[in-house]
């Protein structure tokens, strides 16, 4: 930390502040400039908290140096980290597509969804069992029987599940039919949920939450990896700004800058993040193009009767078409998609 | 609804979407204007899903035209709600104060800060027992025997309390110490948590998430409603923007719209939207003149030694001006602060 | 400016830093952390840009210490500037209302205003004659001769003149008519007019553009101020965010942050800010009660035959209510309105 | 236009409303709902001013059904436009590079720089003569004589000229040197200097302003096309959102959803939107892989030397490789970037 003090700042003012960082156990280190001091701090600077500084007399900034993540950085660790998903692997050279409906429905839909995905080269069946609606008078999802209808689907075809899951209390149970837990945008600072996934043997989807700032977005996959899960995906959803044409906008610079900043993988979700079919191909290109480990992907047989999210479902018979379109942008950049 | 329909669009186009409209149970009314003809909705658009037209052949647009809330709209009850917080009220006359510390942390805080805000004229405590953190290694609460002083703080000093309540598990718990209990901003759509409240006895106080549209807002009210609880005090506390001088921005426009569109109560909370104690005092009073029905302020007997958010709180001896401060304002505009 | 080297940094990259800062004729002090090293700059870091140093081989990043602004701020002038409106003082204590059209239309619809909002205690009639639209197909201003008729305003009422000036070449037009020239949102960083207004003997209201920070706020007014020219009166007139029920979000919190960094005084734009007629009432409370020097508020009496913003116009004859309504938070705060 | 009447709106409320729009010119066409009435608008509903009608009583809302702009929508031309600068075309299956310093310093720079981005497959040189700094302080373009550097570099290496223009009259001096005239992202809304554009015979280049909607930024096109000049180039730059890992927000998205509704061509510039030297190669890629028929890229002989905007630049020795990076991302999309 460095302590920017008021022009005005008496050696009075310096030693106040100098014998409270001494006695919070840290060392002082004095620059005086022409206009003001600054006083910087040797030591831990994670042990303490910023108020206990700022709130003193005469001290105009608080700057932080160091950054509040640690397991979660590159300085941690150096090499990717590769996630299994009950056997398939992201974050590796091979860019691994998740795809299915928004809401499991029935038994024909998220098994005809299931078999058209893997035959394109989807690895990962998504469907959601648990859903969070906007309106209490909005299906709230099928539950437990949504994820029974998942596993049948992983029997038929082989697919890995990823589904979400809403509340601490119910971990237990989405674990037993999922392979890869997702947290949702609106749940990205639930830290009990974080804390509860943290303690479990599968693998987690964070999604980003739509105002989420990147540390935010790293101290929340931190609270996973600090409780001994470092199975964590990232992925990014599009983010709420000014913008009229997209339902959020979709931030892909988040995605290169997480790889310098983190040893996580980080798939992309151009569904939500852009909330219209016709800019999924295009935004999906984009995301390959620029490092995203994955994609996850809305996939409904007829969007137009979707129970949720149609308007961002891609045309199940149209899906092919997007596999076909990302590969070669996959080979441009030297990586693999299953086919 | 009003579906636009895309200048090309033929005869038989038309008579597409005019079936599937049939075929819903609602009526059609077309209007050909000189470009493009437009096709409205007769009955009750709320029971169909915009996609459902959406995705038709041809369809441009489509706009809904009915408001998604319905019990926490004006339209639905015209006079002010009153709130009862185990017998002060909230949203009439009287302007309610509720004040104390971020976050519960011993006796002496706990009690001498009720007995410094009591004195000034505030009728409610505040205080975290359990508590949201960004970061894993922060401090996250006292838990029960936070609560516990807290009724220790009652029965000392008259005041009611309000808490936060995390998860839908720890309502019970919490409801048995709390004479409100507050929905934090990142739990604001937290869909399992609301409908455990909307079950329940006593009062909510419901914060909008930083991101949260104003329609997003009300219909995270609505869950409450429609569950069966109508107690339910609102609460605007900052959205997040590229502003780079306060924590948050500090939306005070919501209030008389918020008072125009819903008979619920609404009150501003100055320390989280600012982020900064020396903005209190004015965006105190604003809240007031634009028609906030309370406020509710971190109050803390020496901010720099807080264990959360010190930077944001009103030292205790300060606060006493604060109120005198605001209470002009009330009487100003025809409404009373209790002394 | 702090430099934060990467924890690899070795000897001879600090080395390397020192030796370029010397050659920018500063000074470096040295704090060896546990976990990186810092490097602080004696001297004005004014005179230096940071890529100069973030660019240098392991450097993480640099920090300024310093604001970018020097003869806008409190630090330079302790006192609150008065700005003289051709004798009509602003930034005193008392609060001054300018009012009137978005845009003249023509004799009667200014004359008539301008009669309306003098009687009212409105001191300076505002007026569009050049007009910044969205659509080349709007109505873009009376050009002269609508300053022709608000010099006419001006002569039958006594009420001064402000109005907007779009490029650097037109000032002069302008400032033979106006008593104060407005620099609109979309202009405030057009660098060539504000060369231009800091060379002239009149008073400018300088618009805060709708996405800039505080820190590009007070740098658009330094421009005035280093031209030579410090009669200057800051506006807020909202912000762009993702809030949809108003037209930009008004960011009253801007005005008490101003009152401390800055000596300028400050008004606020509730009419341009909410774009709704019936928020104007309560937030030109708010804004009055947060500290604002003034308010510039939209009058037109016809707002629906308005060529332009009568969706955020206050009809002429409630305008008396608006004031009326003002006055008592105006005494609240120890300040006076005209009557 | 659809004008969506209140619930309680009588017999009489509607006759004003139809009254309104027939004294207008058009024709009203009426449907009774369950709970609301609504009044479609048959006719060019540009004519009118939705205050006209949004004012009157009982009047809710009124939606805008056409799009503000006309010359530049893809209903108006089918095809994309190709625009030449100086024969080098921008907007068809070529991906067209232009690169260069943000300001021409002096002429071994300027000429040094060009002969690089050349060897490198760029066919259109950019450098700032008249530079908009946020600071009074900086360094504001070396104006004429940089522009006659900008001349020797192209009459060197045959390389076409970009560069800006910031008022209105100096386009004359500029679009004497430049093949390409730049309207900045600050004066995207100068509606002056867009009308004065509007009326030469050479391309323009405008940029996205970083709070620009969609339509704010295609309507800002449309002032260029209503004056009659229909080569135009639209270049996304970045928004303004909470994010603080990049400089701006860069909002890819536009590009796809801006080829669906225009037929005017459109880039992107990764040094402004990203303002990192380390995204602009990850972002490029990006950008191709969604669909824009161009890049502009900062370079610089030595970024660290840079007088402006160094953190965003490549260095020279770099731009080959990004140039080699991009290729065959343009291949995997079927076009095609020259070498």
């Amino acid at each position: 930390m460095v302590i920017v003090l008021q022009p005005k700042a008496t050696e009075n003012d310096i030693e106040i502040v100098v014998a409270k960082i001494k006695q919070l156990g840290l060392e002082a280190h004095i620059s005086k400039g022409t206009e003001r001091t600054i006083i910087g701090i040797i030591g831990d600077e994670r042990k303490i908290q910023r108020e206990q500084l700022a709130l003193l007399p005469k001290v105009e900034n608080v700057i932080p140096i160091l950054k509040p993540y640690k397991l979660v950085s590159r300085e941690f660790r150096k090499e990717n980290t590769l996630v299994s998903v009950d056997g398939v692997n992201v974050g590796g050279n091979e860019i691994v597509v998740m795809a299915g409906p928004c809401t499991v429905e029935n038994e024909e839909q998220i098994l005809s969804t299931a078999e058209t995905v893997k035959s394109c080269g989807a690895k990962i069946l998504r469907g959601g069992a648990f859903k969070p609606r906007t309106s209490p008078y909005a299906f709230q999802g099928m539950g437990e029987d949504g994820l029974k209808l998942l596993r049948k689907a992983k029997e038929k075809t082989g697919l890995k599940i990823v589904t979400e899951v809403m509340e601490s209390n119910e971990v237990e149970l989405v674990a037993e039919y999922a392979d890869l837990l997702q947290v949702g945008a609106r749940n990205m600072q639930n830290t009990k949920l974080l804390r509860t996934l943290s303690k479990i043997r599968k693998p987690v989807l964070l999604k980003r939450n739509f105002s989420a700032t990147l540390m935010e977005f790293l101290m929340a996959a931190e609270y996973l990896l600090a409780g001994g899960n470092d199975q964590v995906i990232l992925c990014e959803r599009g983010i709420r700004t000014f913008v009229e044409y997209t339902r959020n906008t979709f931030d892909l610079n988040i995605i290169p800058v997480i790889k310098q900043l983190s040893h996580l993988p980080i798939i992309a979700d151009p569904s939500h993040a852009t909330g219209k079919s016709d800019l999924i191909m295009p935004m999906s290109r984009a995301s390959i193009a620029c490092g995203a480990d994955g994609l996850i992907i809305e996939v409904h047989p007829k969007p137009e009767n979707a129970v949720s999210d149609g308007d961002q479902s891609v045309r199940a018979d149209k899906f092919a078409q997007l596999m076909n379109d990302i590969r070669p942008i996959a080979t441009a950049i030297g990586r693999t998609i299953a086919i």
